[in-house]
């Protein structure tokens, strides 16, 4: 991005928790299901991020294969395991989410179009969702908790100029039930369908927007 | 927007209600403060609108002042009291709701310089926050309930071409309690001014942010 004329495929990592994840929609999706669901929401970034130029790579709690997309392996905490990485990282790298099954290319390619030393796009709830660096080294991160706020404070001390790019793909992160409306709505991938395929679908009470599940052999609601 | 060399700001509508709006907000203000809190948001969207250009009036569902912008008043129901405006506008329109406290000038303009028959921006939970259209006349609006579904349906059976924008600013509209962390967060206006004010402030507890109220003479939470 920062050598015109020289198109260097931007790093892209994207941190992943294989076993148990996403505990919060524990209420609609088993413990199989749940990873099953995770994975498919990681295919989609990993999609995403390589038809927007990127190189991703996985950094996984555990060990995990995932088709030909490279796994480093760290388990110690995310700040952590993050933070050795980017001192460790002269050049540009992308930091996303793996709960972000709405992100498209052109989202990306808005973030990684900055002209600023930082750019991020804030999650839902004051959370952190994407970070691009194109000096990683001169950053370090500080996730959990309000840590949106923590990265522009981060980047303030450290005399860096952030942009905050505004996108509602790459915003909406998938936490809870309500979140899978997101998905049923605007998702376009792998995660949607197999919401899809466990029967999941859009529901409208009093004129909100919820979701469903109907369960095989399950009496259908009217 | 489509005569080059020729600029004419773009009007944009407001639709608003005075009396006793925001009604899933009343565990945490009273009717007096909801009204208030009301109008300062859409100050908040006024004066992004006409930053990014437009010409913003209100079209409000009862007797209503707002220091100099224009004022429409239609007692008819949302979609009747639009949909007639709309068949009456063969020039370009944007509606823009007044709960979108976090829109900016960019993220307006980025609305407007769509190259499609109409640029929608969703809501959260399957609403539509914003809608632009270059020639108004060609479409009707269906809100309430999944209206972004409802509107890219239109869209398609009028064979007009429709742009998704995508901004988290537009996207988010304040209705409930959680929404107030957005404000707070990410919020310049004077209806984040007034939230602090009134003794709101962001909370974390166990990783989770929320958003709490002090009020005067209360017991401070340690």
């Amino acid at each position: 991005m920062r050598q015109p004329g020289r198109y260097v495929a931007v790093p892209a990592v994207i941190p992943f928790k294989p076993r148990n994840p996403k505990s919060r929609l524990s209420c609609v999706l088993d413990q199989d299901e749940r990873e099953r669901f995770a994975q498919l929401m990681l295919c989609d970034v990993v999609v995403a991020a390589r038809e927007a130029g990127c190189d991703p790579f996985i950094l996984a709690t555990e060990p995990f294969r995932f088709g030909e997309t490279p796994v480093v392996l760290d388990d110690r905490g995310l700040n952590e395991a993050l933070n050795d990485l980017l001192s460790r990282t002269p050049g540009p790298l992308l930091i996303l989410m793996a709960d972000l099954p709405l992100t498209t290319p052109d989202a990306i390619r808005r973030v990684l179009s900055t002209t600023a030393d930082i750019a991020v796009v804030p999650g839902r709830g004051g959370g952190t969702n994407a970070i691009f660096l194109p000096r990683a080294d001169r950053f370090r991160v500080s996730y959990y908790g309000a840590s949106f706020r923590k990265h522009l404070k981060i980047a303030e001390e450290a005399g860096l100029s952030c942009k905050v790019v505004d996108s509602f793909r790459i915003h909406t992160d998938v936490d809870e039930k309500e979140d899978l409306v997101e998905l049923l709505i605007h998702g376009e991938g792998l995660s949607r369908a197999y919401l899809e395929e466990l029967g999941f679908s859009i529901t409208i009470e009093k004129g909100r927007v919820g979701v469903e599940r109907k369960r095989e052999g399950s009496a259908q609601t009217p």
